[in-house]
């Protein structure tokens, strides 16, 4: 570009290329040593080195280090969105195969870690499927605002140089120019919020699979197995098998959020125009990022490795009135309010525990007294209908509207979220093929000119 | 609905909606009570108390209090959402109209609060306006995902009656249904996390904005005049006139940040389905909205008010070697590299700081002897031209490339941002209109039902 | 004071006296009205309202809202500081005597909510009450630093009357002056932060508390029952029992560390001297004493309440090899190293869990088997000694040191820890009468003045 | 005490230590490897190799990677503390220094960064002065809960041999025995916190303090010049000179401030024994003393180099007003009451403003005619009154009172910090000659042990 606008004339563009070459090579080979000068000083002192201060002293012309490590910066955003981007839709694939396996996997569903209803396995692992789906388009949304060329911004206010910006966005693969110079450089730390704030979200929902998966392998739930290549032992208690990877990863949670507090508080109440202060906020984003990433990928092999133990799920759906919901929905089709059901239900529930029953264990008699003692009517229900209404797979399959566990509905929710899977792997691949191709463009004209 | 699918004869629904009509009638005249049990329990019983427990204890039927929570704080999320983006477009006017105003009114650009080169105090707006129309669109892709109906998820895992959610969805103005019952109850609080980190990218701009307004009406700086009613004296010192509002919205940006922390925290590591931990995030999104919009109500009525000191910003600028960018750039259009201009120039400002002279008292003998010394060479230059170079408004105006502050691009940018304005509330009105639809609809549907 | 220095003459001390005890009435009867202007102009327009510009014209004099408010700040902030520290005692005495009265009971000692050990419920109350003497002293070393007259500071820089700081740091029952007018002022917010961190500590500990009685009282732990005036039931599921209080302590221990940072990240960067930022913190500290208060005080009622189900705490030890590190000691007593017997321990534990054995039914023979495949010796035990190991009270009592679960540890530790908590209940008797007496003496000073 | 209690035999004792030794030589020299399994097992393995199993394999006799651990954390910290308490004080002198070096260098007092009343540069140096003093406090009751010795607590409940704490508490230097052994584990990051929760308001101060001297080096303010060893240039701006130091400094407050957060965030909620999650809680308190050490030294050096230009701030002080409150003083002396003097003030300062005069032009007619518009009486005051009450010399020497700007009183201010400094030098030397007497009599001991 400096070439195109005058600065450099051909045979300059060609000597400082091939320094930069060299350059790269030599940190490919682990061998280039940055000076306490910084990285861009050590990179230009080098380049004026080799090819004389009248070419290499133009090698910074039209540019700050400002402008430069933003560049910098979102390409390396760029990068990291689209990896993530693809180890979310990785992990999803993982979560809906949890969904079709354990589609019938009939459990406790939880509400305050209390048995509420029954839910199955293949439905939670469905729940965290849509979620996932959102962290995908939130990060796919940043993408459009980071993928914008910052370059030529200066140091906050444009520089004096007729520099052709058009140009640089295409040769750096950007989809557009990022404007106002000052709105450039302010907005240094804001791409990173936006970044961080999004992989809080999914390290909120990954520490919350984290916890689900903790309490249930411990002894007292049993109704998964962690495998071991996810677990530790003790040094000093031989029977220990602890989940300890579950715990990283709901642990390093915070360590997000604190990245993502850092940065906001250290851009609150700066002035407009560079600060040194934004400076905190690289390593929080690069941090976020790697995070987030080893998180997802410990995450995914953990799920795809889980042992299920069915048996334990059912039981305890069994033992503790998951299905007391329904016994009052059966009411309702008798003819009571469900105001009302509900309180007759809570009276028979009284008493079972009272006399260690369970509600498949409930008699017609029970119901009658029960309804008689509340409502001052007797109910009266066969032992079929209570049969019915006290077990699980019909409670379940009962729930027949949008969005519930019933299989059929299930077995829909997969497929569409497959579609939605594939249309988001196609859209991921035509973002990468851009970035590909104007990197393989940007090569060849290089190689152009050193070679002539 | 509960009507349509048999739950609610219509006898009962009329019943249920007059005692409905009562209550909000009551509440628009706040005379209505909630008693120890909760809003939710003290209408159902007010309803029960006045059509009979055969009817109102109908009313709770195919619903739980989560669902209800949830639909409710979407309602009112998508409302916020509605009013704050109509407030960053104001805002964004006002910024515009400051840019249009202020285009050619010169003053130092700062770097760590150093003068840096010459800006416009309308670049400076029109940054900030760029900055808003990003964190317009952030909101807007949160509408999307907010404007979905979670009513039907139950307490987590759906309902047993075989309920119409595309119905409730058309009722309630939703765009889409929020399908799976157990993710729903899952992203209480992640609406929430999503608008509170933009919210707070939101503060921490007005923050740098206040800080700004702050600094630049110190006395040491002078350059602008915040109008009094958003200035307060002091008790005991009669010449203040302290720059409240501004500390205010700098200091409750924290205030938005610590409500985001709050809820990423309280989520974190809660397992899947319903906790009573997510009741924190409730207040915690709702203040957060409520402190944007004022800070972005009175932040507008300052800017609206702001007295500027054209002429202080236009001695700042001459004094201080805002124009010694530009001077090394003279030197590169004589043919040396940009690198030894810098250094020539770096001399020559040091050598008049210790001479007490500004950028354009330079003699052509000073640069002669300076790049004498340091090149080996002696540069001739005109005395016109270190007046051209040493001249701010031409240092602006050579600045021809997209997004700098030349007049003629600043135009450019003016007449293309009004446009997108234009067509963002265009957009907002559309969505408007789609809630008012629905719930002038609502409203009739009920009134015939209640009328018949 | 004001009387002392010459400011007022003794009739205008009384009738601003007179004015203003008729104000504190109109406060204490709800009829005093606050207008705009903010509560120290409302009192002041007041009192000159009512004695005239030449008399409560010198109300004001020698002093700033800045000052007043720190002071009245430091006022409100000792005061709860003793009510926490007093509510801390009272919890520790719950504490202490869950831990005499469960000092036998034994339970699964747990890490990562795993098995680990034998521990007993009331070992596990009194290391909580270890870390609230902690907590307790945290407080009081606060309050020493709170408990300083920032009066006279004015608006930061002290005032030019010839105050009487001793006199007032008298009156008001203060320990010392807070000397440097500037540094007061620049303590806004420290204090508060200081306190706030301190209190954070606290609900970290109350979350940790409130998890384990939220494990513990799950279906799947059943070791203890909240009582129902701590617990809420669902509005659809009859049976359900939730621990909302705990939810609620756990989850609004993030609001007092949100209010934490919400005061750091003000006061980060804010130049010296006073900032309207600083007002921020006032709402901060004052919530976050309203809920550590609160807080403490559910959590002994629920502890005091607490049903304990010791039967199934001592199954879940003898269930799952808690005993297994005690194992791995008798082989050392028999000569082989700690890393031997922790390896043949782990093997044994392996085989009984395919075999679905428990640690007691381990047979010599398995061990010499065991012993002889890893060390090629052959280890000869008696069933007596796999008895011994394998129980848990022997385990318990084994450890003999000081800070162990052993019986007579703890009561060691128990009549230790009262002592404590007794000497520590004078200290806040000693700190309640110093205020009380200052009160009581300006009361009866402002009384003869207005009397006479 | 492995010895002493009967686990291993002098000669065992002796190889162990022998090989412990080496290791340590390998250490110093960086010639040792840690494996994958982590460094304590890498250790014992080796130990292992050298000695035998029989030998080698005692060696983790009696405890768990989780004491051990913890008391390495403890030792490290305290060295920390101690490391940390030292350069505050070192800081405090340097306070003190320019406390007695601009003790009567007069300048605006602020207040919201607008000029309030004169103070000096002097007692804006000891004002920080004094709250470091309350730094120094803190951490030093830190340092009294910090060095307690945790060793014994096993894996959180204590260890089954009859260990000899009081005897590794002397070897190890720690003042007393943090005795109930599931209280130790819990600590874990309570110890984090509180010294974070410190070295937050450490860094708030100094992040306050930098902020000062960033508005004081600008060019609008001019009243310090920052030394060029903690300054940067810009790349492509020759004149500038950037505060880039205070700037990290100012940034790096919100760093530790998140790592603050991230350990209450993790701990929170977590249930008692040990979990994984607090390991998370190690790097970020020592990297929380590593930004404070080394922000304190750079504070420090920038401070002892700061060139002050205090022509330019008495200069500031005569031209805005800063003598207002001691005009409104003047009237009261007169028999005004405060708020009339207060008010009359406004009006001529207004009037000032208005015709371009400073407080000292204001003449006897200016001030007789406002007291007439405003309270229907002439005040009439000589040239020479005026003169006196408009002097910032006179305006500070009338503060009299304790804590005051007053030369006299700031004098004897210095001589007591002086002196509480030595105390506290005196009270750090007393811990370091104490761990350092345990240090070597351990090597003294070892060194016996191996020779024989």
């Amino acid at each position: 570009m400096l070439n195109k606008i005058g600065i450099l004339n051909k045979k300059e563009l060609k000597s400082i290329l091939v320094s930069l070459e060299d350059i790269r090579e030599e940190i490919d080979n682990n061998k280039f040593e940055i000076t306490n000068e910084g990285l861009h000083y050590t990179i230009e002192n080098r380049v004026i080195k080799e090819t004389g201060i009248d070419c290499g002293g133009k090698f910074h012309t039209a540019r700050s280090r400002n402008d430069q490590i933003i560049t910098e910066s979102r390409l390396y955003m760029r990068s990291e969105l689209l990896k993530t981007m693809e180890l979310i839709l990785d992990f999803n694939k993982t979560l809906i195969t949890l969904g079709e396996t354990y589609i019938q996997t009939i459990m406790p569903g939880y509400t305050h870690i209390q048995h509420a209803v029954p839910q199955t396995l293949g439905f939670w692992a469905l729940a965290y499927a849509d979620s996932f789906l959102r962290n995908f388009d939130r990060l796919r949304e940043d993408y459009t605002r980071v993928n914008m060329n910052p370059l030529g911004a200066g140091s906050s206010y444009a520089v004096s140089y007729p520099i052709d910006r058009i140009l640089t966005t295409k040769l750096l693969g950007f989809n557009d120019i990022h404007e106002n110079a000052l709105d450039v450089v302010n907005s240094r730390g804001e791409m990173e919020i936006e970044i961080l704030s999004d992989l809080s979200l999914i390290a909120v929902q990954l520490s919350r699979l984290a916890e689900d998966l903790i309490l249930w392998s411990t002894y007292e739930f049993r109704m998964v197995d962690i495998d071991e290549s996810y677990t530790m032992g003790s040094s000093i208690m031989p029977q220990k098998k602890n989940p300890d990877v579950c715990e990283l990863i709901r642990s390093s949670s915070s360590t997000v959020f604190s990245h993502l507090l850092n940065c906001l508080c250290v851009l609150k109440g700066t002035p407009s125009g560079y600060n040194r202060d934004s400076r905190e906020t690289k390593s929080a984003f690069i941090k976020g990022f790697d995070i987030i990433k080893s998180n997802l990928d410990m995450m995914k092999g953990m799920l795809d490795t889980l042992k299920v133990n069915e048996k334990r799920m059912y039981d305890l759906v069994t033992k503790n009135f998951c299905c007391a919901m329904d016994f009052a929905m059966m009411f309702t089709t008798l003819g009571l309010s469900f105001r009302e059901a509900h309180i007759i239900t809570g009276a028979i529930v009284k008493e079972s525990i009272e006399r260690s029953l369970v509600l498949e264990d409930v008699t017609p008699e029970m119901i009658a007294q029960a309804s008689y003692k509340i409502t001052g009517n007797t109910i009266n229900v066969t032992e079929n209908l209570i049969k019915e209404y006290a077990n699980p797979e019909k409670a379940l399959n009962r729930k027949k509207h949008i969005g519930s566990p019933a299989k059929a509905e299930m077995e829909r929710m997969i497929i569409d979220r497959k579609k939605q899977i594939e249309s988001k792997i196609k859209d991921l691949k035509t973002l990468e093929i851009c970035i590909e191709k104007a990197e393989t463009s940007l090569q060849t004209k290089v190689k152009i000119i050193i070679e002539n």
